[in-house]
């Protein structure tokens, strides 16, 4: 086993499910802190900032402030900024809209905007989809959180960000920039946060659509936690397979 | 030339442009009436009823009565009656739902329902989308009025319905059955109104993609007018070809 300099942390089904802690998450989490080996938690949520994430872990008794926390909206923001966007137009809440004004993006509703960014909307109208599908055949970049095609409504599932991502491109004929999990802008985000290389980190995760494959793109090591949403049997039916599976954090050992 | 028994006719771009006549489509209808040839109009809009259309047909100098058209709509509810669908939930506005009860199929607001029908609908929801996907995750049969995937709007080009089909496939990663053009069940349905095979008709439109298209893959010989969408340059790029390339109805002589 490889001796880490950074670890990645993926948050719902490693480090809590819903509203529960993960128990094994916490001496987990103590441990990288004790030892002082820098950790981020990497979320495709759009919806809650930076420090309602790090509230919500200090609440479960995880150890983490809000600059430990990388957000599909920050890395979003960021990345507009890297991308030198003055004018976006936005489909998505305050959670993405609030971290894009903070990065010193102005916010507009003309299709003249030099960006489009999709996120999950839920008071979503055709006005807005036909708004972004416009400004994007004008020529603005078009930028979305995540590939998500489906999220938990109390009725079952309904449409993620990718399903609303994929009328606009479907309309548009225009492909999108992704910039959550499995894509790589929020890892090579979370790499700088860290300020380590890829090949000194491994990326911890439930998910191999999501949390895995995004290790897999980016060229970090992974490691597989059957808590979450992949099963191990499902695992093994991929041909990529993570660096180290484990049952849960426990098993894991620093050194 | 071949002499054909009945007519396949598209309306937007053939016909009108909007709701501006095309002057050569007028004599062209006209001798089709004064020989007895059958002829019916075909088209994806899922907004109006037949009668509308023959309505808005008269006033603009065209012989039509409302059992010569078929709409996306019609050919939906009679696909829906064919499949033997009792309940469906229906996304669209009351020119696809009217006909669908017509035809004897209840509407519901269940995600129990044998069948989900997808029709352009300006008033779309989240909850609205949420329910198509959850119905189709529970077995419903899954059924788009067309594909088109980009309407104009006074702004520009909004999403058309084939986007928002998209949506729910990327979605719920079913595949839906398309009534439209340049899918073949409203060709199917054209040709049982007019009682005849479709080696004995021709199809007559503007739009490569969908009505010359529509032709190919329902097997009927097809006649492009270039007064609407593809322009003659456009359609040279395209490896099958109509059977007849003319500029305007004028041109086409029956016997």
């Amino acid at each position: 086993m490889k001796k880490y300099k950074g670890y990645l942390i993926d948050l719902d089904g490693t480090v809590y499910r819903g509203n529960e802690v993960i128990p094994e998450a916490i001496p987990f989490v103590k441990q990288l802190a004790e030892k002082n080996i820098p950790y981020v938690f990497v979320t495709n949520n759009s919806t809650k900032s930076t420090r309602e994430v790090a509230e919500k872990l200090n609440g479960l008794g995880i150890l983490a402030n809000h600059k430990q926390v990388v957000t599909s909206s920050m890395a979003t923001a960021k990345y507009l900024q890297d991308q030198s966007v003055k004018t976006c137009y936005c489909i998505g809440q305050s959670g993405l809209k609030n971290p894009i004004k903070e990065y010193g993006i102005q916010l507009t509703d003309s299709t003249d905007a030099d960006a489009v960014v999709v996120g999950l909307d839920k008071d979503i109208t055709y006005d807005k989809l036909a708004k972004a599908c416009i400004a994007i055949r004008k020529g603005a970049q078009f930028i979305s959180t995540n590939r998500d095609h489906a999220i938990p409504t109390e009725d079952g599932m309904g449409p993620g960000n990718g399903a609303f991502t994929a009328l606009i491109q479907t309309s548009t004929q225009q492909a999108p920039v992704f910039i959550g999990k499995p894509d790589t802008v929020i890892m090579k985000e979370a790499l700088d946060v860290l300020g380590l290389r890829r090949e000194d980190v491994v990326m911890v995760g439930d998910n191999y659509q999501t949390d895995i494959q995004s290790g897999i793109h980016a060229g970090v090591d992974t490691l597989f936690v059957s808590t979450g949403v992949t099963s191990t049997e499902e695992l093994a039916t991929f041909e990529e397979q993570p660096t180290y599976i484990i049952e849960n954090l426990s098993e894991w050992t620093f050194e």
